[in-house]
């Protein structure tokens, strides 16, 4: 327990594209303690980019890049067969392109997470995890890698020595392998039933599935989702509630 | 005489994207001393942009972001009404992208050029200039501006202390008031001809314009284009000649 | 005042765009009489323009093309120097996009009204005019165009003998030179102040400016913004107040 | 053997955008018999697009329309895992945009044949065969289809009463099993090889494999690359040599 006393929180945010908003931003990433930033490819256009490192500064937030296939229409979330050496390319151009607004704020990178289809294919497939290690590795080997326990990309990420770390989600359910369900449109859960969850699994190592089972989840980071309906109140109880019990939140690259 | 006998020659390159591609670009980048890559707004997706970043390096040519309006359909050549705030961001986004692709080669960004539509609204709009030149600074307060002289950009660049060249475009023609008339589709020049105008420009600090009248153009970087039927001749021949008229042919960040 | 005692309601519709959305569409389109949809170009995917048509024949809406710049990230909102013929086949071609929707509902498309800067540069640049006006008559002659009175699009419209009808913008203030002040982000304004205004427009053929003069506004169709926080309730109270007071609400086609 | 006396030539064509161009459009469309006009989601822009139905119009070359899956950048090659009602909106999108180009040149459209990773995911999936078939017969149920043989594309087209015409590509290489081997980037045959190649496909309705089977061929229609560096040769090459074979080359509307 001891170990596990603390905790980072991160959000996907800044996925607002030209005219387009998706919830509250700074209202949501006041209570996280890492932010995972757009970079273009699903959402996020340079102003909004900007903004959004604007805001994580404001409020202590580490930033990191949310890289994504190149598909505004679909939102990243459709599956696509892309060659793994323009997988590379295409992530490498999201860190860049971020970094760029992180330097100007002063600030430093602080991790990777693929967003949508990209995380999930990366989780499967190790071609695309190779690609987003080595684009990761080639610009920043001190760059922390966020997934889910033993994907592909976490082998891929520790076999290149790359610091990774693994995330729960308290406000999705888990199916009775150990895998969490996706909802098509994100529900609004109960801010205080999210907030008990994310303490379990940081304080037990432990989530209950859909049928009732409990599977062991280690992990340093609690992914809250941006875009419920509530989401800014159910991040902002889940990060209160774990203070409440004695958990110490705070970003990863001050707990890895 | 002495002091120009030194001369930078700068292309825009790696401006095809997906499946297209205009030119062939390692018989032209070879040739060149300085390189404007494009960074996916007009041309160049993330490959290419590795790609041409790659060959700049086996060639030792120096590295430039050509950033450009968002506007792949016009190739970037369309006038825009852009926000200032939102172009800087643009710019920004584009300097860090490739950015990261010069860094993972060990290379270091050597200067910014617009592109296109933005080259020219930058040479005539304060604000415009003025977002370029913030985007730069904030980025990197050593990378150096080509322009023409005395526009509204070199002026602003000037003014925010950062290096700014001017330069010339032997393979234009020049009207009286000494602005050059963009062709259509850039023609074929005899490589010759554009290499006497080269050479022109550098010993003399002079060139004929269209109706037979001398201007005086003081400049440290010649363009040549790269989108020109005969473009590989054109800038072998240039560089060539340049070199045989006992004018050194180095990129940018050694002369300045 | 008899003769104007009809008028139609149009909105601008269906402008989200993959994942995003603007506004609730089917609370707004059920209080119109004429709906511009968009086709692609700044908003609205073929999915949203599918459904938005299903909705426009639900509630007994006509049907319009809602044709832009082609510019997802400004909202088809920047000003862009555009070829001529280029712009056609744009206008052409998103024409031709919906009216596969439209068609396919067992509908018969109404009208094209030009978006965002396309309207405003349509009512200035005789150019721009006349590429709208000859993709819509090569389409189809029947079709009608909205604009301003007097505007050049207006001219060239009646010039090719295209129907064409004036509209007038109740939710927005016009300057003492009878032009509209647009609005950065859409205000919600009062429902009953944007009726009042509408059956003034309707009935006395008249509109108050910003300066507190009386203008002239003789026209077939009144704007309704559908991006304000309160538009269902503006363009339903509008409707309400306008048939209230003796005026008929219909769709263009039944009033030109 | 009298029955198959007669063929259409199909080629994809006006796969360029913006300033890029793949291949000589006009020296290549004169040569066959039927179009397949991109639409503007993997290639073909709006101009694009309206120029190539002008060639087609002045070579009698029957127009259909080339959907795509969204992808400029991958050129359409990429497999992407679209919602079917998505795709079938795409579709129907893509369709309606040619449609309007058509009917402005006073043609009629011919046929839909999808392109690339879409051709080749119709042929296996029935959710995107069927998508792509209620597309097409929402809009025109006189459309014909072009596909291979008893694909799922073929079969959902079948049962939906579409007329479908299977199609063979004598410039591409069958494995054992009698499918296509895709060639990275199309290369250069013999024009006098696929010449012979195309006679015997529809002379004998045979084909040789890579391995030197003979597998059946019964198609309507012949698809020649217009994207290998000697496609203009290819295609002339093998409508003259059908023609001296005795064999009718004609557009498909007049074959089935």
């Amino acid at each position: 327990m001891c170990a596990d006393s603390v905790v980072d929180i991160n959000v996907d945010i800044g996925e607002g594209y030209g005219r387009y908003r998706i919830g509250n931003d700074e209202e949501i990433i006041k209570h996280a303690t890492s932010a995972n930033v757009a970079a273009g490819f699903h959402a996020g256009d340079p102003s909004i980019m900007w903004t959004t490192v604007k805001y994580a500064k404001k409020y202590g937030v580490a930033v990191g890049v949310h890289p994504s296939f190149q598909d505004l229409r679909g939102f990243g979330r459709r599956r696509m067969k892309v060659d793994p050496a323009d997988l590379k390319s295409d992530v490498l151009y999201q860190i860049g392109a971020l970094a760029a607004f992180v330097k100007t704020e002063g600030l430093k990178l602080q991790h990777v997470k693929p967003h949508g289809a990209l995380y999930v294919m990366a989780e499967e497939d190790p071609e695309y995890a190779e690609a987003i290690v080595e684009a990761t590795t080639s610009f920043d080997p001190e760059l922390i890698i966020i997934t889910e326990r033993d994907s592909e990309l976490w082998k891929r990420a520790q076999k290149a020595g790359l610091k990774v770390v693994a995330e729960a989600f308290p406000d999705l359910n888990y199916d009775s392998q150990g895998k969490i369900i996706i909802e098509k449109v994100k529900q609004a859960w109960d801010p205080m039933l999210v907030a008990r969850r994310a303490i379990g699994i940081v304080k037990e190592g432990t989530l209950e599935t859909i049928d009732g089972k409990k599977i062991n989840l280690s992990v340093k980071t609690l992914c809250v989702h941006s875009d419920a309906p509530n989401s800014a109140d159910v991040i902002r109880t889940v990060r209160e509630e774990l203070i409440k019990n004695g958990i110490d939140v705070k970003p990863l690259s001050q707990i890895v």
